[in-house]
């Protein structure tokens, strides 16, 4: 058993939180992560009203909470009325000052947990009240920013240790077993947020394809890329690019945005084409480095299982002799 | 005490590597690091043979380390000969494929490093028969590629578990104290490299201003670019890119590489003016996300000491109950 104040505070067994994945993570996922004993959270997204209310109706009788991108939040703040009537046992802000909404979480009596990806985010996030602060490292699938989990973590621990010892520290990006796992404990976290190894689990709302493509690549096979959102029109901040699966649409365009510019229109019908289709050298694998360390798609419950056997493993042999 | 196979290997107290940094990691730096029980490495970068053997000659009697760029050394193979002629206690090769020195290497009885910054570099390290590898995340400071330490060392230790478990894995990128160690051995590694902690070691040759400029900044100040390079000539290729404090000189170049070109004779003479003088808003320090960990400058034995003595304390916490 590894115990830490996040199982506390969000009263969980084990000191593991499924990411909010945008169109991957819906009930059944986070019901099966809550199950487990993790915290299991829908990906709220970019705030579809009808699909987050689907997913929260998938419900069993296990605490799950709920995330959104806080930019789009921010363009549909009636999305939060929403999800907050669904009784979240969390909720979760990434990408923008998660300010404006953190009064009425708050008030509402829901945790709030705030996806930082730099110092200066945690900065925000810890005046915003942020109960838990996910450093999120730019190994992790889909968007994210540029400075690596191995060293953001400690930064940001420090930073709380001085400011805001009362904020509980998870760490995201790059963990997808037992050793990251481990390895974020060593660095001051006391949880971690798992997103890819918990996209390639049967719970997930994947194509198959898309989960096969990430079972034969390696972490070297992904990159970080805008070119997904500007064929899209999805307009995300510039700092924030998405880790997919290279493909033929990234190899095409990624050096090129100014002319995909000019596609965009054509190109995004292809991509959300190849999308529903799981053409997977058209639309991208939205998944991490962390894919070269995922062999097999399994129930998230078995995913768990695992990652905590062998944290417990690793943390239970001494190497100090 | 932390004994792992590469402290049996190389015969030293601590699993701890100081990194071979051009221009900053000198004989007095080497011999530091080796006397307080790591192994410390001269930076013979780019092969300049007259800096290099004054560097030798500042040895005591430490056996001390020399790592070389290798497309550097492939421009100069003349310098492997030299090199060897020091008798230097491990040979550190990165940033292109070993294979066409690691039979003189060997034959000479030198044990072969190689960083590897990708799976792919690693089956190439393998083949050429190394015996360490260092697996180098970007979170470091100067030269690397773009993944991320926290789970490009697993996946590399997965590949040597199953192909040449007798290959010594150890962890770069984002490692400047205790919890970076411990977080490393808990990720597969048996040692780490830490480059930019001694660089801010009273022994490294470092411009007293960019000491202190690393010192005020935090790991988000840090870029990865190529702009010193192109203006320099330094003929890198493309996937390399280095670590740095963003000044005036990346936030006018970065993102305007094409003009820079056009500009690099007048921008390299200020660059180089800049880096003699000191001035850190023209000529760039060369340091990782890590800076953000790094507050005060110190000798490289205490520097040693500091995170041998936080990784034990942290190793010997049970976290599981």
């Amino acid at each position: 058993m590894i115990k830490t104040r996040l199982t506390e505070f969000l009263n969980i067994e084990h000191p593991i939180i499924s990411a909010p994945m945008a169109f991957a993570a819906g009930g059944e996922l986070a019901n099966a992560v809550s199950r487990a004993g993790g915290m299991g959270l829908i990906g709220g997204g970019y705030g579809d009203e009808e699909w987050i209310s689907t997913q929260f109706n998938l419900r069993s009788n296990h605490a799950i909470g709920c995330g959104m991108i806080t930019w789009a939040l921010a363009e549909k703040p009636e999305m939060l009325d929403l999800i907050l009537s669904h009784n979240p046992a969390a909720m979760f802000l990434s990408f923008a000052d998660p300010a404006p909404f953190s009064a009425q979480i708050k008030s509402a009596g829901v945790p709030l947990i705030c996806q930082v990806q730099s110092l200066y985010d945690t900065k925000l996030a810890v005046d915003a009240g942020a109960d838990i602060i996910v450093a999120q490292g730019a190994e992790a699938g889909g968007h994210g920013d540029s400075r690596g989990t191995l060293c953001l973590v400690p930064e940001v621990a420090d930073y709380l240790s001085r400011n805001a010892p009362e904020v509980i520290l998870c760490a995201a990006g790059g963990i997808g077993d037992g050793r990251g796992l481990a390895a974020a404990l060593m660095l001051g976290a006391e949880g971690v947020l798992i997103g890819s190894r918990f996209w390639a689990s049967t719970e997930a709302m994947v194509h198959k394809n898309m989960h096969q493509a990430a079972i034969e690549k390696t972490g070297d096979d992904t990159i970080r890329s805008s070119v997904m959102d500007i064929a899209r029109h999805i307009k995300w901040p510039a700092r924030f690019t998405a880790r997919v699966l290279k493909n033929g649409f990234t190899q095409r365009w990624h050096h090129d945005q100014a002319d995909l510019i000019k596609n965009a229109d054509t190109e995004a019908d292809k991509w959300k084409k190849a999308w529903n289709e799981g053409n997977v050298d058209i639309a991208n694998t939205f998944v991490g480095e962390v894919t070269g360390l995922i062999h097999d798609i399994q129930p998230a419950e078995v995913i768990l299982k695992n990652i905590m056997d062998e944290a417990e493993k690793i943390l239970t042999i001494q190497r100090v002799s």
